[in-house]
């Protein structure tokens, strides 16, 4: 028959079983984390009507976006979580209690030109608190400790959440005059990191048309640095010029005062006046997070406050908080880093049971034993030799094989073998499972490496 | 400015918290279980090229796919699960270790046309095990084990695994002199439960060109029922006529002499030689799984034994036996039906906590000892009147709330309300987190109620 050469279309990510194992980890860690804090898992279509998921319009998001007819509908599946998440809340408006708390772990399409490490297809793992009318600042000083909460779950150590207040740049923008020009001022102090302090001075006085005074105040305002209490002090100084720079710094204090009661240690927090987040509907606390030995790769969970979710949808007030984590990317750059433990067992099964005997059932016995002591057991059935079943189990990976032949049955026991050290030893099934479940805690380290 | 009416399209499942809260539930017994026998996650592109998907091809499938083109790409959403394993299992063939076990919980699209109870984007919970080559019976007889594991983690009894054997069917066609015509015979055989013997008795004579007494040589074959040990003896009868018969019954024989082994209780199991699956690619073992007290749901669980995983892509015969919940439909019809036990916890935190005080700090604290207990806790930040905090907590379901006063404070405790029974407790936060803990196990009831 003519075959059709199989592959898989580029941009799209499809991970060997050993991989995904670590992927799935990831996500277990996110969903948990997320659910500690009281979050609803949230699952939207994946299509949308094209003309709900474009209300708000945008050139690079039409540009991108997978859209088709089917029938007489005009669909398209979504670039994001916010969109959806907009057009939920406002749908389900009378039905959802606020402040309304939801996670969602899900893919988004976005048909950008394919490149290296850029992903058409991706996961992203977003939390947002939403409130109604109105969403106390405690919401927003409670996102640096389910990120510290997320990236130590991951295995790290070396991450610092950085912080500041939209509010406190308007305002000072607005003690310089440039309140019409904040977001474009922002928008260029945000490439700092990229292009410099001297091509943003430039990009300021060419671009914005500010004066070389304004440009050199805003840049001596976003070189402020130090300890966080340095920076708050730092800030003091500029009080009582602008209420919203006040509002602003009120904040930021309420967030910072409470990160030792939310468990998040000094060295992971920082409050950082470079940071402003391109978008627009931020309109307070902005969140970036980076790995410290791995700067290059950039943010690794990011967001913010903003006062308007579904403003395209519905006549109220939604303001929330909420970040983002771009689980594809950040999985692909760990992997091309080879910063994914490969210590950590990813096995599909903790066991691989291997009859030695004709009759199959005392072995089908002993694994149902295995499996409800929650040990995760694959029993092999095919008629293969010894050392082919063997080459089976490297091949898998599994931490542990347990032999079934007639002695071991005779004694009611089984040889259970340490696929690592080689060790083997002969149990009963109940000191088999304890065996395995003691040897797996043990191994249990960090999914990702520093 | 104006606003785009909020909408979810048709046929595709969007569920309010509490009952997205159910379907995680739901999710998280099939993933446990599916690992429990050592099955790998498989993630796969929801978009693959249109081609590939179609290798196939088929009537009904192209009409129903979601096809489009972006750039040049011929693009496809798939329409089940088991092509792109197909895809993926040719594609990776060298990097995989056989037998390849796998399950894949997605969303899988298809435009049909929109009616109550079907849906156009919805998941499917998948498991299959690929040989190389070949593949020992034995893991037919493991799924049915699989299969009781995943009900009865929903919390049921009451259901039956049906089991035949395709080489049975076509063998005792065989006998019959039938063989060409043993897919059509079978297809009729099928709709046995919806239009009863007479009309597949008209049917095999007026459509399938059957005589009188063929028709009633499959009718009465067919009827054969009774205990398992009962058909299995009735079937005995039949050996020495016909090798593919004589080895199907083999076949069912290993299946069921091994249940006992694997924990399946004779009750949750029987062999029903009515039971065929429509599709031609069975060629062995065939499975269907009913709930009890409500046939008219039809199948919930459902596959079998085949040949050839991937004969469109590869030259290697690769056959396999996996099956199939269409989960999104299960649960719609369990919701319809009021199955889904109202009564287990569906908020989305176990403890609300509510801070009486104006610094957040001690309920910051607490939250966070309430969360290293592995306790989902809400803090809630509003400022709000004291019964509108209340009336959240209700609102939400959750079970506990935590108020923590000036008094509480001084005293190092919180007080806990049991939000059902309306008791109140002052405990320490060590205290309050086993009173939650211990709170949440008992009332820990069945997913789906009988």
């Amino acid at each position: 028959m003519e075959r059709i050469k199989p592959r898989t279309l580029s941009g799209f990510m499809e991970l060997l079983p050993q991989k995904q194992q670590k992927l799935e980890k990831m996500m277990e860690v996110l969903r948990n984390t997320y659910s500690l804090y009281g979050f609803a898992p949230l699952d939207t279509p994946a299509i949308e009507d094209a003309q709900i998921l474009l209300a708000k319009g945008g050139g690079e998001t039409e540009k991108q976006i997978y859209r088709f007819q089917k029938g007489d509908s005009d669909l398209a599946l979504r670039f994001d979580l916010t969109v959806p998440l907009a057009k939920y809340v406002a749908l389900h408006y009378n039905e959802l209690a606020f402040p309304f708390r939801r996670y969602q772990i899900s893919k988004v399409y976005r048909g950008e030109r394919a490149q290296r490490g850029r992903f058409r297809e991706f996961y992203q793992a977003d939390i947002d608190i939403i409130g109604d009318g109105k969403l106390d600042v405690l919401n927003e000083a409670e996102i640096p400790a389910i990120i510290y909460r997320v990236f130590r779950g991951f295995g790290l150590t070396r991450f610092q959440i950085r912080v500041n207040n939209r509010k406190i740049l308007n305002g000072f923008y607005g003690m310089l005059g440039l309140t019409e020009k904040s977001g474009e001022i922002m928008r260029t102090v945000d490439k700092l990191d990229k292009i410099g302090a001297d091509k943003v001075r430039t990009i300021l006085m060419d671009d914005c048309a500010l004066t070389g005074e304004q440009a050199d105040e805003i840049l001596k305002f976003i070189a402020i640095s130090g300890t966080n209490a340095e920076v708050l002090a730092a800030l003091e100084g500029y009080t009582g010029r602008n209420e919203i720079f006040d509002l602003g710094l009120t904040e930021l204090k309420t967030v910072t005062a409470n990160l030792a009661a939310f468990g998040v240690p000094e060295e992971n927090f920082a409050v950082d006046l470079t940071i402003a987040r391109g978008l627009d509907y931020y309109t307070g606390t902005v969140y970036e997070t980076t790995l410290l030995d791995h700067p290059q790769i950039g943010s690794v969970c990011s967001g913010g406050r903003y006062d308007n979710l579904a403003e395209y949808y519905i006549d109220k007030p939604l303001p929330g908080v909420g970040i983002s984590i771009g689980l594809t990317r950040l999985f692909y750059v760990l992997d091309e880093q080879g910063l994914l433990n490969p210590e950590l067992p990813s096995a599909p099964a903790d066991a691989l049971i291997l009859p030695m005997t004709e009759d199959p059932a005392p072995a089908v016995a002993l694994a149902e034993q295995l499996r409800s002591a929650g040990i995760r057991v694959q029993l092999y059935a095919e008629q293969k030799k010894f050392k082919q079943k063997m080459s089976y189990a490297d091949k898998l990976g599994v931490p542990y094989a347990v032999l079934l032949g007639e002695d071991e049955i005779a004694e009611g026991k089984c040889s259970v073998k340490d696929m690592r050290s080689g060790e083997q030893v002969k149990l009963t099934p109940a000191e088999a499972a304890a065996h395995i479940t003691k040897g797996l805690a043990d191994n249990n380290g960090p999914l990702i490496l520093e």
